[in-house]
C-alpha cells in the first residue's frame, strides 16, 4: 500500500525501511532534509513540506507520525489537517499521552478524518524482529491500515485494542511495566553483584533464559550487557524516565488503584539523577539534633 | 548413570521421569510408599528405606534430595551420611536457605562426601521443557553428576555458578526477581482493567508476548490465565508466599542494598491475605480524632 | 476588625466563633440558610446572599472564603468579583490546589483586589487552641488581615510564606507528611498488636508521649484513639484521601523528587477501600500458572 | 537507691548525672578508666573492675548495663553472673535485640536473678528533659528499680510493658517508627526546597509546630537544624542506621505484616550512602540494549 511517514528520527526511517521491505511505496517527511535524502536513496519518496506529503498519496491517504509527542503532534495535526479529505487516516505512532490522543481523535474526526494512536514498542529491535503495534481507534481505519501494520509487526504482533486513546493507553502501562521489571532485575542483580560469591553476571543471566521462571526478553538484553561490561564499570548508575512511566502512576492515583512497584522504579530513577538526596540531608540533621549522631560534612566522602 | 531421587512430589517425580526418559537408571525414595509404587510402575527403582537407597547404588553414589526445606533436609542427611562413602555425592534441589547449605556442605565434606546445591526452576513445566538448574559447589562433584544435569535441563540449561551456597542464592535473588515480575505486570493489569476502556486482557498480553519490550515467560503465562478467565473473577487476590521472597529481603538488608521493588513485591503479597488493615484502622481512628472524619464501623461494607 | 467568613462547615463556622471571641466583627454567608441564623444567635451578621456580604462590610473589605476546594471557590470568586471594590481582599482558607490559588490570585490582582491563600490547618481541635495558618500573597494584604490571622490562630501560628500560592502550596506538603506519619505510626502499631507482647497500645503511647523520640500530637491522639478501642474493633480499615495528599505526590514526580514514603502511605489508602486486589488475583493466577499453586475461590474465606 | 551504671558512654554518665542529681547512690563502671575518675568527680562511687561493682552494692543489687548490644552484653553477664546473689537486678538499658533479651532473661533468671530489658529513649535531650523508659521483666524486679525509673523518667515516662523482651521490642517499633517518621519530614522538605517558592524552612517548621497536625518534637529539632544551616549546605545527605530499624523490618516480615513506610525508609539510608547504585547501572545498560537510550559514562557528571 501507500502511506507516509513523518519523523524520521531512529523509530521512524526503521518503520519506512521495513515496510518498503514488503514493497510498500513510503512518502518520507522530516523536518530537516538530510533524512528524507537519505531515505530516498533507499527508495522512498521524499517530501520535503507537509503539503507535498498529502500531495504525494492519493485519497484516502495514510500518514503516520512518528515525532515527538506534545506540541509537535498538534502542530503537525494543525498544518496537515486544512489540506486532507475527509477518509484519510492520520496515525500518531510516538509516544504521546492517551489523553491528548482522544483530544485529537475527537477534533480530527470532526473533518471526517480518521485517527489511530499507535503505542510502538520494539526500540532499535524493531528493524529486525518487527514492531509491537497497539491500536486504538475505529475499526474502519485500522482496516485500511493493516497491510502496513502487518509489515512492520511481527506475525500477530498488532491488534485493535479499543476506541481512541486504548493504543496510547495501553503504550503507557507497557512502558510502566517495563519500568518495574527492569528495576526488579536490577535489584536482583545488585545483591547478586555484591553478595558473598562472585557471580559471572552474564552467565547467571543466560542460566535463567533457559528454563527459569524469569525468562524474558530483558533479560536477554542483560545477558548481552553484562557479557560487554561484566560489572558495568563503564557506566553511571544515572537513569533518564519519559513520560510513559510518570503518567502510569497519575493514571494508577487517578484511578485509586495501588500501583507501588511501578512507581518506586520510577522514583529510584529521579533518586539515580540526584548527586545528594536533600531528604537524606534532613534526616541525618535530625539524628544529629536528637542523638548526636555524626554528620558527613558536605564535599567528603 | 545411576542416581537416587528421595522426595517425590511433584517436583521430584517429574524430575525422576524426565531421567528415566534419557535412560538413567533412577532410584526413588519417599516417605509414604505410595509414590514410589507409582514411579516403579513407569521404570524406576523403588528404594523403601533411606538405607535400601544406598544399597541400591555403587559409589560414587549420586543421591538428590528434592524434600522440604529446613528440618527434613537435616533429617535425612543425618541418615544417609553414616551409610555413605568417600566420594559420594549428595545433592539438594530443594528450596532451601543458602546459608544452611553452606553448613551442611562443610559437615559433610568432613566426611569425605561431596555436597551439592543445587536451585532447580522451571516448576510444572520443567518435565516437558526442562528445569533451569543453578549449581553450587566443587567442579569435582558437578562432574560426577552432569550426565543428570543434562537431562534435567534444557540446552545449556544448568551450570555450576560458585562454591557451596551460590546455587541457592541464586535461586533465592531468581525467585524474589520473580516476585517483583509478577508484581510488576499485575499493576498494570489492574490499572488496564479499572481503566476507561474494556481491554480484552488475554489478547493484550497476547499482543504483548509478540515483539514488545515486556515479552516473557511469564507474560505468556497471563495470555493463558485471562483466556481461562477473563477477569479473574473465579479466585480471590489472596496470595502465598515462600521462604525465598524473604530471604531476598533479609539478605538485601544485610548487604545494605536498597530493593524497594522485590521488598514490596513480597509485602502487598501480606496485605493480600489480611482480611482487614490493623494499621489501616490505625490511620481512620486518627483522622476521626483530629479532622472528624467519619469512619466506616467494622462489619460494615 | 470586620471581615466576612463564606461557608460555615465545621471549620468556618468554628472560625467565625473563635473570631468573635476576640472581639471581631464577623459577617457571615453560606449557601443554605440554617448555619447563618444559628450564627446570627451567636453574635455573628447574617448575610444571606453574596451580595449582602459586600453590603454589610466597608472597604477595604476582608472576604474570607471557606468553602469545598475547585469549581465552587471559582463561582464564588465569580460572584464577588463585580460586587468588591480595589483594595478588598479576598481569602481562600479551604483546600485549594495551589496552582488554582496562583491563577486566581493573578485574575483577582487584575481589577486591584487583593488574594491570599491560606492552607489551614487544626481541624476539630482549632476552636479551642487555635488554627495554624499557612499564608501566601502580598505583604500589604497580610498586614490588612492580621488581626484575624492573630485570633485565630495559637501564638506565632501564623505566617506569610511567599508570594501567591506558597500558602496553599505548604498546606499541601503539610498533608502530605501527615500521611506519612500516620503510616508510620499505624505500621509500628499494626506490628506491635500482632506481636507475642500483648502491649496496652494506649498505655504504649502515652509512654511514648513522654520524653521519647517519637512524641508528637498525633501521639497524644493515638492515647486517645486506643483508650475509647484498645483494639480498634470498633472500626474499618477503610480510609479516605483528599486531594492534598495525591497532588503531594504529583508535585513530586513534577518536581523529579523521590517521595516513596509519601505515595505508599497514599497508596496504602487506595488498597484499604478495595474489598479484593485486582492486582493480587494476577499474581494468584500466575503462580498456579507456572507452579501449580493453588489458590483461593472468589467469595471464600 | 543504690545502684550501679556500667557502661559510660554519652547515655550512661548522663543518666549517672540524672541518678545523682536526685540523691541515688551510684556505683560506675567502664571498660576504660578515664570516664570512671570524671564521674568519680562529680560524686559517683568508682569501681573499676566488675567485681568491685558487684563489692560496692548491698543485696539486692541493681546493676544497669548501658553497654553496646551484641556480645558485650553477654560478655558482661557472663562476669557478672557469678557475683551476683538470688534477688539481684540486672538491667539491660542498651539497644539489644528482644530476642536475645528473651534468651538472656531465661538463663539469668535460672540463677535467682532479676532481668529487666529498658529500652531507653531520649538521646543527648535525656539529661535535660528525663529518658522514656520501656521496660519488661517482672513486676517484682520493677518495684525494686522504680525509684531510680522516676529520677531518670519524665512524670509518667516510665512503664512497665510486659514480661522480659517487651521493653526491647517497643524500642526497636519506636525506631521503626522514628524512621519512618524522619523520612516523612525529610521527603516534604525536599519537595519544598526543590519548588518554586523560596521557602523559609525553619520558619516553615516552627510556624507548623503551632497548631498544626504535623507538629511534633521531631518537627521541633527540624527548626533548629534549618536555623542552623537555612538550605543544609554543610552536610552530606549520608544516613547511617542502627540495628532496631532492621529488627523492625524483619520482624514486620516475620509477622507477615506489611510494613512499607517503615522498610522503605531504612532503605533509603542504605541508598544514601552508596556513591553509586549498581541497580541503576543496570536499568541504564539495559536501556541502552533495547532503546538505544545513551549512558552516562562511570566518573562524568
Amino acid at each position: 500500500m501507500d502511506l507516509a511517514i513523518i519523523g524520521l528520527g531512529r523509530m521512524g526511517s526503521n518503520m519506512a525501511r521495513r515496510l518498503m521491505r514488503d514493497g510498500h511505496r513510503v512518502v518520507v517527511h522530516n523536518r530537516s532534509p538530510e533524512p528524507i535524502k537519505e531515505m530516498e536513496q533507499e527508495g522512498a519518496v521524499g517530501a520535503y513540506t507537509p503539503a507535498s506529503v498529502v500531495d504525494r498519496l492519493a485519497p484516502p491517504r495514510v500518514i503516520w507520525m512518528m515525532i515527538p509527542a506534545g506540541d509537535p503532534v498538534d502542530d503537525m495535526i494543525n498544518k496537515l489537517l486544512p489540506l486532507l479529505s475527509p477518509g484519510d487516516v492520520l496515525i500518531d505512532g510516538g509516544n504521546s499521552n492517551w489523553k491528548d490522543s482522544v483530544r485529537r481523535a475527537a477534533a480530527v474526526s470532526e473533518r471526517g478524518i480518521h485517527y489511530l494512536d499507535v503505542g510502538t514498542s520494539g526500540g532499535i529491535w524493531g528493524l529486525e524482529v518487527g514492531y509491537c503495534l497497539m491500536i486504538g481507534g475505529e475499526e474502519a481505519a485500522f482496516r485500511i491500515v493493516e497491510p502496513a501494520f502487518k509489515s512492520l509487526a511481527p506475525p500477530d504482533g498488532y491488534r485493535l485494542l479499543g476506541p481512541s486513546g486504548a493504543g496510547h493507553f495501553a503504550k503507557m502501562i507497557h512502558n510502566g511495566i517495563e519500568y518495574g521489571m527492569l528495576q526488579a532485575y536490577a535489584e536482583g542483580f545488585e545483591i547478586l553483584e555484591s553478595s558473598p560469591f562472585e557471580y559471572d553476571l552474564a552467565g547467571l543471566a543466560a542460566l535463567w533464559n533457559r528454563g527459569s521462571v524469569v525468562r524474558s526478553w530483558l533479560l536477554e538484553l542483560a545477558e548481552r550487557a553484562f557479557k560487554e561490561d561484566p560489572h558495568l564499570e563503564s557506566i553511571r548508575g544515572y537513569v533518564e524516565d519519559s513520560g510513559e512511566g510518570r503518567w502510569t502512576v497519575f493514571q494508577a492515583i487517578d484511578q485509586d488503584v495501588p500501583a507501588p512497584v511501578l512507581t518506586l522504579s520510577l522514583m529510584t530513577r529521579f533518586r539515580s539523577r540526584q548527586p545528594d538526596s536533600f531528604a537524606a540531608k534532613v534526616v541525618a540533621a535530625l539524628r544529629r539534633q536528637f542523638g548526636g549522631h555524626a554528620v558527613q560534612p558536605s564535599g567528603g566522602e
